[in-house]
Order: C-alpha cells, then sequence, then structure tokens
C-alpha cells in the first residue's frame, strides 16, 4: 500500500463491505453566506440529489450542471470513483430531502431540517432515530463493515451548534476556502440563545440538541451506529462527522467506529478536526487523494481548501486504500469521471 | 425436513438470503367488491403500511387494528413468523403508498396507480423499473438469494387485466373465501375496452400492458429481477406474482426465478395458478402452514379460503422450510405473534 492515508490502516478483513450517504436538506443551508454547495443559492437544495444521482449514474439527471463549488466538481467525483474501483455495494438514504434523486433510496421517514435561528431545528428526531436503529438491525445481517457518509448543505452550522449545546470547544470546517467563521458564530449564538440553551447545556441530552440546533442527518447517523452494534463502521466526513462522534459518544452508544476524512479538513487550521475526535476518544484516519497533481484545475483547487470533504469521499476512499488502491489509481479514475461530466 | 412444502425444495445453500417486499396502492383497489384486504374500505390504504409495520415491529403504529380480513388476520403474521425463525434480513420497498408506515423503507420513486378503469394505471413504470433494476444491482452485491413479496390491495384485479393484455388466459385468485369474478371481469373488461386494447395485444410490450392496466408494483419486481441478474430469486406470492412472472418472461429478462406460494392459491379452483406458472415454464412451490390444525379460528378459515396469502407468505415460509424449520415450528411461531398482536 502506499502511503496515502494516515495512520496506516489495519489489514481489510471484512467479506461484505457497504457504504451508506445520509442525504438532507435544511432551511439553515439557506441562510446567506452559510453554504458555498450549489454555485447559485437556488441550487443548494438540488445538491444533495444531485450528489447522489452523479455518484449512481455518473452523470445528474434534475439539473444540467453537477454540484459545484466555484469551479471546482462536488466530492461525490471521488466517491464515485472509490466505489467503482472497489465494486462495493451503496445506498442513498432520504433524511429529510425537498428534492428527491432519480435513484433508489432508503427512507428513514424523516421531514427537512428548519432553520436552526428558529429553535425548533429537527421535528422528529425520536421517529428518524428509531427507523435507522431497525434499518441498522437489518444491515449488520448482510454487512460486516459498514462506511457511513452525509451530504447536508449548511452542515457545519449544525454541526458547530450542536457541538457548543453539547459542551465541545470544537471548530467546525466550511466548503468555502475562507471560513465564515463570523456568520455561523452568529446564527449559531442566536439559535442557541432562541432555544434558550448556554454553552454545555445538552451535554446529557444530545437528542435534544439535535431537535434544538441540529440536523435530521444527525439523528439519522446516531441511530444506525446503534443499530449496527457489533459491526465495525466508519463515519466517513470532516466536522459534521465529527459533531455526530460526540452525539454517539454522549448517547452512549457502544460500537467500534472510527473516523475517516480528506487532509483538506485534517489540515483546515480553522478547524479543529483531529483534537477534537481524539479528545472524544475515537481513531481518525486521513486520506490524501494527491489532487495536487492532478491535471483538471478544478480538483487542484480543493488543495487551497475549496469544498474539502462531502458525500462520505474521504471514508469511500479510505476504504479503497484499505482494499489496495493506489493514490494514482484512484486519482485517475476521479479525474475520468470528471472528463465525462463536463 | 418435514413434507410441508412441494415439490421438495433443493438443498439451501446461500449464505446471504434476503426478503423484500413490495408495497403499493392503487384506486383500483377502491372499486366496490375488488379486495378483501382491510375489514372497512377505508382501511384499504393502510393495509400495506400496517402489514409492514406488523412484520417489522409485531404491531401496528398507523391504526389500533391490524390489516384482517373479516375475522382473520393478515398473512403479515405468517411471514413475521418465517422470519424471525431464520432471522433473515428484510426491506419494505414504497412502490407508490398513500400511507407510509413507520419503519425504513427502500424507495423506488413511484406514485400510487390509478384506477384501470381510466385507462392509465402507472404513470411511470419505465422510472420504477429502472430504479428497481439499480437497486436490484445493488442488492446481488451482498445478497446471493432475494425472496420477493408484495402487498397490494386489489392486485389480483391488475393481475388479470395484465394477464389478458398479454394474452394468457389465467384466472386469478382473491382474497374473499367467494372470489368476485363477475365484478373483477367486468372492470378488466372496461379497463381493456379504456385502452384499447384485445386479448393479447401487448404481448410484446409487457410495459405498456403495466402503464395502462397493471400496478407499480409490477415494474418494480421486474426491475428488481432484471438488477439480480446471476442471484437466485423467489417470487413470492399467488396470482399476482404469477402476472409479474409473464411479465419478466415477456421481457426476455433471462435470471434464476421461481414462484413459492400457499396451499390456499394452489388449491383455489376459481384461480389457474399451477397451471399457468408451467405454461409459463418456471417451478413452482407450494407451502403448506398447516392452519387447519391452529387454535387460532381465524387462521383455521385460512382453510375456507380467506385471504390465501399476501406479503410474501408463501416465499418467506419456504425459504423458512428449506433452511430447516418445521410445519409446526412455524404454526407455533405464528399462532405467538397472533396471541401478542390480539
Amino acid at each position: 500500500m502506499d502511503h496515502w492515508i494516515s495512520p496506516e490502516p489495519p489489514a481489510f478483513d471484512a467479506q461484505h463491505p457497504l457504504f451508506l450517504c445520509v442525504l438532507s436538506n435544511t432551511d439553515t443551508a439557506k441562510i446567506p453566506g452559510i453554504s458555498a454547495a450549489g454555485r447559485l443559492p437556488a441550487l443548494i437544495d438540488y445538491t444533495p440529489a444531485g450528489d447522489a444521482e452523479l455518484v449512481t449514474l455518473g452523470r445528474t439527471i434534475g439539473n444540467s450542471e453537477p454540484p459545484m463549488t466555484g469551479n471546482s466538481p462536488t466530492p461525490a467525483v471521488m466517491t464515485r470513483a472509490a466505489l467503482q474501483l472497489t465494486g462495493m455495494p451503496f445506498m442513498f438514504i432520504n433524511c429529510g430531502l425537498r428534492i428527491l434523486p432519480q435513484i433508489p433510496l432508503l427512507d428513514v421517514g424523516a421531514h427537512p431540517g428548519g432553520d436552526i435561528r428558529n429553535g425548533q431545528a429537527v421535528q422528529d428526531a425520536g421517529l428518524i432515530y428509531e427507523n435507522s436503529v431497525e434499518l441498522g438491525r437489518q444491515i449488520r445481517r448482510f454487512s460486516d463493515f459498514v462506511i457511513i457518509g452525509e451530504s447536508v448543505p449548511g452542515g457545519t452550522t449544525t454541526a458547530m451548534a450542536v457541538l457548543q449545546a453539547l459542551g465541545i470547544d470544537g471548530m467546525v470546517s466550511s466548503s468555502f476556502p475562507k471560513n465564515p467563521m463570523d456568520i455561523k458564530q452568529q446564527v449559531v449564538a442566536q439559535a442557541l440563545d432562541r432555544a434558550g440553551i448556554a454553552f454545555g447545556d445538552l451535554l446529557n441530552e444530545p437528542m435534544r440538541a439535535i431537535e434544538y440546533v441540529g440536523d435530521p442527518m444527525m439523528a439519522c447517523v446516531s441511530g444506525l451506529v446503534e443499530g449496527l452494534k457489533g459491526t465495525p463502521s466508519i463515519l466517513a466526513g470532516g466536522t459534521q462527522m465529527m459533531a455526530v462522534m460526540a452525539i454517539i459518544k454522549f448517547l452512549g452508544i457502544e460500537n467500534n467506529i472510527s473516523i475517516a476524512t480528506t487532509k483538506y479538513v485534517a489540515e483546515d487550521g480553522t478547524a479543529s478536526f483531529l483534537e477534537t475526535v481524539s479528545a472524544l476518544g475515537y481513531a481518525a484516519y486521513v486520506v490524501d487523494p494527491g489532487l495536487d497533481r492532478s491535471k483538471n484545475p478544478g480538483l487542484r483547487m480543493y488543495e487551497s481548501g475549496v469544498v474539502k470533504e462531502g458525500v462520505g469521499a474521504g471514508g469511500a476512499m479510505f476504504v479503497a486504500g484499505m482494499m489496495g488502491i493506489g493514490q494514482r489509481e484512484l486519482l485517475e479514475k476521479v479525474e475520468e469521471i470528471c472528463d465525462q461530466l463536463f
């Protein structure tokens, strides 16, 4: 194995890996300046659906343009590359979408998330959680290794709000090269204020933190991990999944989980990914897809901090690496997918 | 193995069986006299959702009463018994539901079916089919044996209409003890007339038969079987699945499929299950759950021809039998489930 994943992952002995990706829309994503997902604000809602279509079909159906941030393609291109090279089965989960992709989906009965400034972010967190537990119980019967990613525009802001409600001083990342930390912190402060929550108030009530200031994806991933008990699971994402890790820990769910993300999140000086994951007591794996050497300028922009992570890209590539696929092979596949797209 | 399945099934060597059940609502089911599913007409729409909740949770959430036909419980009690005894994983597929069960679901993007007398029964058969093909492709990567059942009230009428459009003179079964063949034939004649189709006209266009006079489940199951290519699959049902078998054959889909049902369908003198399946060139397995010896009068009524089959009960019990579970053990589990329900 070449050294594009650190630390070096354990030997891969799973027979039946499965990649899941949880898709949600929220009104928080539409607060101006919050999300860079989608070239135009009107496209934000389509981003998760577009990501799912791109991974599944290699093209988008609901819109002529695939999800972009500036001139950089969605990390879904890396997810597709890793899934194609490994042949791993995958499923997308509708967890409160406003726009449905034209592919088969799993559905855990969620409504789209609200605007956290209104103090009621997720209506039905308990139902989403219970449905996801049941789903996890079925999945563990046929899979022995599960990777769980997400595509939730605006999700780093809900992640920051939940982390503060849980009393964790972790900083979150952004799909913008310049993290709009002022706007996020202002939105989070308003949300916590409206919900009457001070820093750390919900340390013992993580489900209430989701309900007040989180997003539907968080309830789904937590429930999946509970239902998957006994099956090793990788949370595939950056600071959004770091917040889910905190929720899982504070819910007392005991499972064999670790987190895998891209080096663009791990090296983001405005975030505190590795420190926070380490403080929570879990292992983190960092994947370097080598985009600096890409011939595609939009992919090279990832090195400047655009996009960074999403659609479980880091985790999908992590498994590809575990299965023996090298960085160069992965990068060539990513470029091939981009060439077909544009 | 005791002899409650005939002919004796082949040795069971699958490592990863999976049970799927496709759920649809249609307006055809609401034509007076068509369906006995649901004690009251208003409950017809809830029947598939209630079946799915019962199998998954052992109780219904959306309504205080589980789906009943007269005093007989839904065949979902047999499905649950077989799934519990085998530990097989299972998933329900939303294929055009009006009422959603409160469980995790797969979703193939279908709308509820119309009233076939209007000549446009399924709006989006092509999309349902394509999504189901993609779903089948994912599933075959982690399952080596798939059982596909259905819960579609009114489905024997759409089955009859499709069979006639395909030029098959097969007779369909009914959840009523006295098959309302006059009403069904009248509805089917109206539907074919409105669509401008004579007997056998759509022999070469089975997807058009689904669109004009079928139901959404048919497009889903056909697509699944196409996507599952190479993976042995059991169609679990009575004359509705027999119609799907005809569609699959006429679409030219080549897969290793057979059909499994209860003896109540196979022995129904008003239907032509075994003859038609045999004429289509597929194997049929018949399961006798021994309900004549049940202490539960509602279950004993199955012997008089009430309900007969549904929710993949015959196929789920068939697999239980293949896995070495005996008739008595199954029956005791069914009775235990009924005792907990009522």
